[in-house]
């Protein structure tokens, strides 16, 4: 079967690798569409500074070449021994992240913080960039039938987002601010819409960024040529925001995030910052308020996006682009250099 | 009556003033210790920087010279007109604070983080450094018979501490490191022990100070000599501590807190910083962590911290000093070198 295959650095093949076949618990999938993520970017270009490839997997025991591809979507084509709970025919996005059951994090149910996380289709033996991939039965999330196969495909990164906004403990009539309009910033201010946030304002130095948003209904606003604390102003009549959301990993963001809050209020970080920042914690006293990490996702996570799909709450119009398996690497190269805001690779 | 006053810059003069009388809803309080705090070091120092007396107090319109004493409990004399709560007698600690209800911290109900704050005995018509002091009777917190009047003093700085425990949302059976062992991090090792957390790290510079708290019963540590992250590790079988307190307000303490957290752990912010820090955001994603900063108190945490004390939870042993009110400046003098913990000055 065709696959993409990570072998190096900057180096990506589209070749013919063996077709899997699903073991006892385990389905097989044909894929449909798997995105192309910002890990992705990161172990292609410097597989180096992300430990990539040196050692097998602890809990996979994989070593490249990887396929890629752990945004993904498929349909059920073969049952291995034993799987009761879904059916061939069934489409479904995978959940694709291992964790070692055994640490502190795993222990206390907080799985997406496990010390030995790995994904599948980035640390394991398959992924999404395949025509064919076998996990277990319990990784796949049913898509109901108003879910089609390319939404399919961005549960995983909208997740990321859910569980953010979740973190952030927001209640409906609340106010937000979201620094970043990436793709995870869209994630943010889809899942706060369908959580009943009416209030939310994006914050985004890119006016071609800002223009996908707007057309999706976002209220925006530039950092560097606009005025973001009289917009936040507006926004909430002279107060701030009740919570905020740190989507764009640079320091500006961050400072715009935090200076934003209302006394009480909670900043949640979900973006990686490549380097630190100046910052006195003293700033959290006077409005007591709180910084919050938010790491991928839990399966429940995965649950709540999908019935939110299905209930209309996510759009792909403006802001996702399909390219064929033969294109992943110039694919990359677009995202790269910010000429996408997110490509799924269509294998199917 | 003889009182404390400061009349600007390193100028407290102590000096006869006339006696207040109460008014409505008031009582009279002949006045027994009060604390010398942290906050008042800063105006005697350098009140220029708090813009101290610069106008007057948005909500109590005072102007220096003001009576000092914020920290501080008393004896009731007389009652004003309409006073029912309280009687003759009573000896209460007083909750200092005054807010103005309508900001957004108010109407939230976190009257700690008024923007208007202000404190009896710091900036408003009278404090604890006298021989009396009328105050609104809702501020009296009356000391059952287990608590005396120099315990009284210091439940306004324990009620910092106590609040900032609540904040980080500890369980019984959970494990702690303060960082900084002064009158703040002596409250939070009480605290924490009163609400059922056995385990508990302090960590400290000072060799003078580790060997208070050790008098107290607490386990410290040094982070300078000694080795830190194995204590954490010795204290938790090698996972980090659910909760850390920044009790100190320098850098290495800070990173010392965040960094000795288990995934999901919360760290306080209760101390203030002078500079800001180099802080890389993505250290709070990696385990999903927390910074929260706490500010003072709410009247629940000085009904929570007497009750404590009335239970036996707090002592005074070793780190509380008693000076006569002629002795004010001599001993702001003490603390500001760091020659004594917590200063209580006598007015009765």
């Amino acid at each position: 079967m065709k696959a993409a295959r990570l072998h190096a650095r900057r180096d990506i093949r589209v070749e013919d690798v063996p077709e899997p076949s699903p073991g006892p618990g385990q389905v097989k999938l044909r894929n449909a569409f798997a995105g192309i993520c910002g890990s992705d970017l990161h172990v292609y270009f410097e597989p180096e500074l992300v430990g990539y490839g040196l050692a097998p997997h602890p809990l996979t025991g994989a070593m490249p070449p990887q396929i890629l591809g752990h945004e993904f979507s498929g349909t059920v084509v073969e049952l291995g021994a034993g799987v009761g709970s879904v059916r061939v025919g069934d489409r479904a996005a995978v959940y694709p992240t291992y964790s070692c059951g055994t640490c502190a994090a795993c222990l206390a149910g907080q799985v997406n913080a496990c010390r030995l996380i790995g994904f599948h289709g980035l640390t394991s033996d398959g992924g999404g960039m395949a025509e064919y991939t076998t996990v277990t039965a319990d990784r796949l999330h049913v898509l109901p039938a108003e879910v089609d196969l390319r939404m399919g495909a961005l549960v995983e990164p909208m997740a990321v987002a859910w569980h953010a906004v979740a973190k952030s403990r927001v209640r409906p009539g609340q106010a937000a601010l979201i620094a970043g309009a990436g793709p995870i910033g869209l994630g943010l201010w889809f899942a706060l819409r369908a959580r009943g946030v009416e209030r939310v304002l994006l914050s985004e130095p890119s006016a071609a960024r800002r223009e996908v948003a707007r057309a999706l209904g976002a209220v925006t606003v530039s950092p560097v040529t606009d005025d973001l604390p009289g917009a936040v102003a507006s926004l909430t009549r002279g107060g701030g925001v009740d919570v905020a959301f740190d989507a764009a990993g640079v320091a500006p963001a961050f400072a715009a995030a935090v200076g934003s809050l209302v006394p009480g209020g909670r900043c949640v970080i979900v973006a990686m910052h490549e380097r630190g920042l100046d910052f006195n914690p003293s700033l959290l006293v006077g409005g007591e308020t709180e910084l919050i990490g938010s790491l991928a996702y839990l399966p429940g996570d995965f649950v709540a996006v999908i019935a939110a799909m299905a209930a209309g709450h996510y759009h792909a119009e403006g802001w996702i682009e399909v390219a064929p398996i033969d294109d992943v690497v110039a694919a990359i190269g677009r995202l790269s250099q910010g000429q996408a805001m997110k490509i799924l690779i269509e294998v199917a």
